[in-house]
C-alpha cells in the first residue's frame, strides 16, 4: 500500500463553513493538502447556526417535534454544506463530490436524535476516492436499515469524522475548529496556559469532562476504542500547530500532570450523621435516579460510632430538586441534617499515572493549602485527582496548581 | 377494493407552505379530508423562495454549479417542508411521516437538474399508508440507480404529484396553488374571464403553452399519458371549486371554444422574396438550431413566380441574434430582404374539435377585423387557431374574441 492510499480525514465545524467566504477558505486549504499528494475525505457540519434555526422552525409548528421528522429536517443542514463545499472545490479546479450520510454508508441504530453508528459501508467513498474525487460527507447523520435518516446528537460531526477515519484506515481524524488545540488549562482562567503537543485519550476525556469542551467525549471515546489519533487544530490559522490526541506513546506512563481542569457548575449536598448500615446509599440515591438527577462525585467519610457524613455533587440547576428529594429520606433514615453548598467548583489535575504516584496528591494539597484554599472533598480516578472547593476560589486554585506543576514550561516536575 | 383503498394525492406549492402558519392551515385542510375517510398522500414544494435562495447560495461559491451538487443542495428545500408538515399533522393528532424522493421510491434517470422519472417503487408509501400514516413526500426530486439525488427541473413537484397519482392508482392528482383554476382567458387581461369547470389535457396544453401558466405542461402531458385527472384549485380558499383537467368526457368532441390564450413574448422575422426551391428551409433554420434558438411558428406563403415570403416567430430576447444569423444566409440564397417585427403577440382560440370545424376560423377573423385588428400570420393545430397580431392590439384582441365566443357565459355558441 502506498502512502497516498491512506486518505486524510478532515472535519470542519459550523463556524468554519458559516458563509461562502469561509467555505472558500476551507476549500483552498484542502487544495493545498491535495497538492501535497493526499487523498482527502472531508466531514462538514451545518453552516453557522443552521441547526439551531431548523430546531426553532420545528418548535414553531409543534411543541414536541417527532424524533424521526426532526432528524430528516436537521440532516438537511449538513447536506447543504457538503454540496456547497463540493462546488467550491470544483470551482478551484479539483473534482469533488458531496455525499449525505446515507450515501456515504454511515449506518446507525434507530435511536432518532442521538443515534449510534453501527457500521460504515465505505464502498461508495472508496469508489469516489479511486476516481480522484475529494469526498465531502455530511456529518452528524446516518441511515437506519429501514432507510430512515438519523442524526447522531451532540458531537455528531466529530464522531462521524473519527468513525470514518477508523473505517477508512486513515492515519488520523483531523478536527478543524475555532479553538486551536488543547491547553494545560482554560486560557481565560490562567493566561499562562500552554497548548499541549499531545495528550492521551484518557487524559483528554478527563479534561473535557471537567470543562475543556474542545471535543465531545464521545468522539474521543471512539478514537480510543479504534486507536484513531485525533488532531484538534484551528480552521482559521493553518500554520498554528494543534494538539494530537492519541495512545500513550511511551511504554511506561509518563507520571506527570498534563493539565488542570475546572468545572464551576457544581453544587454539593451533604447528609450529616447518617447511621452507617447496609442499604442506606440505595435508599438515598434510588429516588434521585428515579428523578433523572445525575449524581457526580459521591464521598462517604470514615464512620465514627456508626455515624457517617455522605456528600455528593450535582449540577447547580438540579440542586434544589435534589435537596427536596433527599430531605424526607434523610429524616426517615435518622440522619442529623442535610447541608447544601450551592456554589462549588471542581478543580482537577489530570495526567496518566499520577494516581498511582501518591506524591502528586500531596503536592496538590500543599499548593492549595499554601494559598489558603480549603478543600471540602477529594476524589480520584486513574488519571485524575479532583478537589471540591468553594466556587469563589476555583479560578485561583487553577492558577495555583498550574504554577505549582510548572505547566507553563515544557517539562513538568515529578514529585520524586 | 374499498373506496378508501384509492389514496388521495394532493400537492401544495411553495406559497402554500411558505411559513409555519400556512403549514398549519395546510395541515388542517388535510385533517378535514382524513375525517371524511380518505387516505392521503401529500407532495410538497420547498417553502416560499427557498429554492431561489439555495440557487443564489450556490452562485455565491461558483459561477457554474455542478449539476449533481446543485441537485443535492436544492433537494434539501422540499425535505424541510415534508418533515415540518409531518410534524404539523402529528401536532394535530394524526400519524404522519415525511419521505424524501429517494425514500418514496421516485427513481429517475441521471440528467441532473431536469431528471425524468423512470418509475416509482411505491412499496414504502403503501406500507406507511397501511399503517394509517399520512405520507408527505418531498416533491421535485428523485434518486438515480447510483443513489445520487436528482431534481426534476421546472414543474417538478406537479410532475411528482401526477406521477405518484398514476403509480398509486389515485382517482386524481390534486394541485393546490395560488390560483384557483383555469380561466377562459387571463383575468388580468379580460375581467370577464370565467373559470372553467373542466378542460381536456390537450386544451390545457394549448392554454398553458400560450401563456396560461397555471400548471407546467410536463405535468399535464404526464396526466394525459397515464389518464390521471388533475384538479387545479386554490390552496387558500377550500370552498372555491377549481378546474379539472381530464380526457374528453363526451364521445364526440364538443366543437366549442374553451379559452383565449395570449403570448406577448413574440418577435416575427420575415425573409422576403425567397427563391422557392428545395433545401432553402434547411439552409435558413439549420444555423438557428445550431445557435440553440428555438423557432416557434413557421409560415411560408403561397409562392408567386417561384418567390415566397417565409415568416417565423421567436422569443423577443433572441430576436436580435436570430436576425444576425439569418441575414447572411438570406443574402446567400438571393432573398430580397429580412424584416423584423420586434413587438408581436400571439392570440389563440383553444377548443377540442374547432380546427376541423372551419366556421370557427371565419368567426375569429371576422371578430378581429370588426375591431380593426390586423392579422399578420395564421397558424392552426388540432385544437387551436392562432393569429399573430401587433403586440399593442394583443389584449384588445383577447377581449374581442372572449366576447365574440361568449366565453363569459356557460355555453359558447358554435358557428353553425
Amino acid at each position: 500500500m502506498t502512502a497516498s492510499a491512506r486518505p486524510s480525514v478532515q472535519k470542519y465545524g459550523g463556524t468554519s463553513v458559516a458563509n461562502p467566504e469561509r467555505l472558500r477558505a476551507v476549500g483552498e486549504r484542502i487544495v493545498r493538502r491535495l497538492e501535497r499528494g493526499a487523498r482527502v475525505v472531508v466531514v462538514v457540519s451545518a453552516m453557522g447556526k443552521t441547526t439551531d434555526e431548523l430546531v426553532a422552525l420545528a418548535h414553531e409548528v409543534t411543541a414536541q417535534p417527532d424524533g424521526r421528522e426532526l432528524d430528516m429536517l436537521l440532516s438537511t443542514g449538513e447536506m447543504v454544506s457538503s454540496a456547497l463545499l463540493a462546488m467550491v472545490l470544483r470551482e478551484l479546479g479539483h473534482p469533488a463530490i458531496g455525499l449525505s450520510g446515507a450515501q456515504a454508508g454511515v449506518r446507525t441504530d434507530t435511536t432518532f436524535n442521538r443515534a449510534r453508528i453501527t457500521d460504515i459501508d465505505t464502498r461508495r467513498i472508496e469508489t469516489e476516492l479511486a476516481r480522484g474525487q475529494v469526498v465531502i460527507i455530511a456529518g452528524f447523520q446516518g441511515i437506519t436499515s429501514d432507510a430512515d435518516v438519523t442524526t447522531l446528537g451532540r458531537g455528531g460531526s466529530d464522531t462521524t469524522a473519527v468513525a470514518l477515519a477508523a473505517a477508512l484506515g486513515a492515519e488520523s481524524a483531523e478536527i478543524y475548529t475555532d479553538v486551536d488545540g488543547v491547553y494545560t488549562t482554560d486560557p481565560r482562567v490562567d493566561a499562562k496556559a500552554r497548548k499541549l503537543h499531545d495528550i492521551t485519550y484518557e487524559e483528554m476525556l478527563e479534561m473535557a469532562a471537567q470543562g475543556a469542551r474542545v471535543l465531545h467525549p464521545r468522539a474521543v471515546e471512539l478514537g480510543l476504542l479504534h486507536a484513531v489519533p485525533i488532531l484538534v487544530a484551528s480552521s482559521f490559522h493553518e500554520e498554528v500547530p494543534g494538539t494530537i490526541i492519541r495512545r500513550q506513546v511511551e511504554m511506561e506512563p509518563t507520571n506527570r500532570v498534563r493539565g488542570i481542569a475546572l468545572d464551576r457548575d457544581v453544587a454539593a449536598v451533604t447528609v450529616r450523621a447518617v447511621p452507617d448500615r447496609p442499604g442506606i446509599a440505595a435508599q438515598l440515591f434510588g429516588p434521585l435516579a428515579d428523578a433523572s438527577i445525575s449524581v457526580d462525585t459521591i464521598v462517604q467519610n470514615a464512620s465514627m460510632e456508626r455515624l457517617t457524613d455522605l456528600t455528593f455533587s450535582v449540577a447547580q440547576d438540579v440542586c434544589q430538586r435534589a435537596q427536596e428529594i433527599v430531605e424526607p429520606v434523610a429524616r426517615e433514615i435518622g440522619a442529623a441534617e442535610v447541608i447544601v453548598d450551592h456554589h462549588m467548583a471542581k478543580v482537577s489535575i489530570v495526567g496518566t499515572g499520577i494516581q498511582t504516584a501518591p506524591g502528586y496528591a500531596a503536592m496538590m494539597f500543599r499548593a492549595l493549602a499554601g494559598a489558603a484554599i480549603n478543600i471540602q472533598l477529594i476524589t480520584t480516578s486513574d488519571i485524575r485527582i479532583t478537589a471540591l472547593v468553594e466556587d469563589a476560589s476555583g479560578e485561583e486554585a487553577v492558577r495555583v496548581l498550574h504554577a505549582a506543576f510548572q505547566l507553563d514550561e515544557q517539562v513538568t516536575p515529578s514529585p520524586d
